[in-house]
Order: structure tokens, then C-alpha cells, then sequence
């Protein structure tokens, strides 16, 4: 089994499924014998890392840069490093692509209409009714990937499936 | 041979020898078959996580809080972690010793009669003079460490001595 490291870089809109995906992932890869895996996500680089950052289009741009400096270094040592940030500018994501080690954008989509019906955190309804600045989709922009190397359709699969592409993926490419 | 990741944390003034000792070690592990090694210096971090900060008590923390957090990642996934910074408040040292996987604190200690009289790079002359303004040891404190695992005086020993010390140590504690 290889030992080398990766990026697995899950993009896409609040709610779409980015982290339990990863979540998921991680534990599949751990079953498999993949000794180092580490997510990064919003949650685990806000307190060490980005603990003076808000959500501004600057703010996120940082936010970004400084996760994708991490699994830079993670990934060129190794470690299979697993990235959820909505990530919403492709110019950053490309930035995350040019300095990360084997890179793979994954591009977890759902649409509009789904996020906003199931709405988990009660994110969307507060943005709506503008009570959260700045929101993905609703008053930001969200630059679609154009080439990801996956796309995870979350409105019409399975976690199961999701992560059954991903390992498929890694497993044909000689990552696993 | 062990691939148990560490965090090999230097500290001593500017000047004293800490990188170039992390250099050569770096250069020594991978020469015994330590496959993943991974040095961090304020000028390796610099761009990628804390292009946003100065030199003042609070950004020095916060730059340490920052390269503590990736040593901590990258050391508990199996990375041999050599980090060179003055960090010259014990409190952060001892978050960094907290929250890294395997901390080895090395003071790397040079009395500052010898550090004014060789100033490789000019440092300590502009802080005498005042053109450099809290400059650790001149117009900062630098707090020694109490219990270092490792104490290399740069003064009196070569640097194929310093990296002798820290191999041992490392082999006799079964971290390579």
C-alpha cells in the first residue's frame, strides 16, 4: 500500500454534505489501513489557526490560504489530508490546487431548492431573511469548479455512495 | 525503525544557532531513513499563515499559537517536526508542549557577549542602536527554559556536536 499523501479538497455550498462526507471517508481510510489521515474543516483551523478571521470575502480568501498552507505541508509529508471549506472563489481553490501535494477537487453539489428544504443548521432561513451577511448562495457568489476531478451529487445519492466514488477514485489513481 | 512522529521545538536568541541546527539535522534524519521530515521557521510560515503579523508580544504569540497548531498536526501523523523560533515566552512554549505530539524543547543557548560579537546578520548592532525595537535579549526579555529536554551550547561546541546531542537523544528515547 502507498504512504503517499494527498489532498482531497471538498468544495461546495453550506449544508451540501462537505464534512460528513469527509467524516465518513476518514473512517473508511483508517479501515483500510491509511495510518495518517487529518481533516481540516472550518471548526479544527478556527481556534489554532484563524481565530482573528470573520467571514468577509477577505477574511475567507485567508481562511483558505492558511488551511491550504497546512495541507501542503500535511499532504507533501504523507498525510492523507481531507478539506472541507465551502471554498466559494475559484481563484483560491486553484491557489489550494498549485501548492498542495496530489491534488483532488471534489465538488459536493446540491441544489437550492434541497439545501433549503432540509436546512439542517437553520443557516438558510436566517440568511433569507437577512439576518447572515454574506452567505454562500444566497448573498455571495459561489463559483461552480469547472474541472474537479469528482463531482457528489448529495440531492440524489447515499453517504455510502459519495464515499464509495471517492475511494474508487483514490484506489484507480494509485493513492490507495 | 519507528514512525512515531515528533515535535523537536528550539528556542534560544536570534543568532544562537537554532536553524542552521535544524538544517543539519533535517539532512541527518533523511539520511538514516526518516522519511518525512518538516522543518518550520518565521521564514517558512511567514507567507503561508502569518503574512498578517508583526513583531510586537502579541503577534509573536500569535505566530507561535499558529506554527504550534501545524507542528501539532503535523507531528501527531507521523511527521519528524523540527521548529526554530526564539519563542521567547515560556508560557507559549509550554502551549506549544501541551498540544504537540512527542515535544522536545532544545534551548539552544549562546551567551550574548559571543551572539553581539559574531551578529551574522547585522541584528544586534541596529537593536543596540535602537533601529530595531523589541528586539529579544536587547530590548525584550527572553525567558530560559527551566526543564529543556535538551541544552546545546553554541558557544563551545561545534554544530556536527549539537546535531550528535539530538540524534542521541532521539535514538535513545525511541523516537528514530
Amino acid at each position: 500500500m502507498s504512504e503517499e499523501g494527498f489532498t482531497i479538497w471538498f468544495t461546495g455550498w453550506s449544508g451540501a454534505g462537505k464534512t460528513t462526507i469527509a467524516i465518513a471517508l476518514e473512517e473508511e481510510l483508517k479501515k483500510r489501513g491509511i495510518r495518517y489521515v487529518q481533516r481540516l474543516d472550518g471548526d479544527i483551523v478556527r481556534e489554532g489557526l484563524c481565530s482573528d478571521l470573520g467571514f468577509s470575502k477577505n477574511d475567507r480568501n485567508e481562511n483558505i490560504k492558511r488551511a491550504s498552507f497546512v495541507a501542503e505541508l500535511l499532504s507533501k509529508n504523507g498525510v492523507a489530508t481531507l478539506v472541507s471549506f465551502i471554498s466559494p472563489y475559484r481563484n483560491l481553490r486553484d491557489y489550494a490546487r498549485e501548492n498542495c501535494h496530489n491534488f483532488i477537487e471534489v465538488y459536493v453539489k446540491c441544489d437550492k431548492e434541497t439545501l433549503i428544504e432540509r436546512d439542517v443548521k437553520g443557516l438558510y432561513r436566517q440568511a433569507i431573511e437577512g439576518k447572515i451577511p454574506e452567505f454562500t448562495g444566497i448573498s455571495d457568489p459561489y463559483e461552480e469548479p469547472l474541472n474537479p476531478e469528482i463531482i457528489l451529487n448529495t440531492a440524489d445519492e447515499t453517504l455510502f455512495e459519495s464515499v464509495k466514488t471517492v475511494i474508487e477514485y483514490l484506489d484507480k489513481n494509485g493513492y490507495i
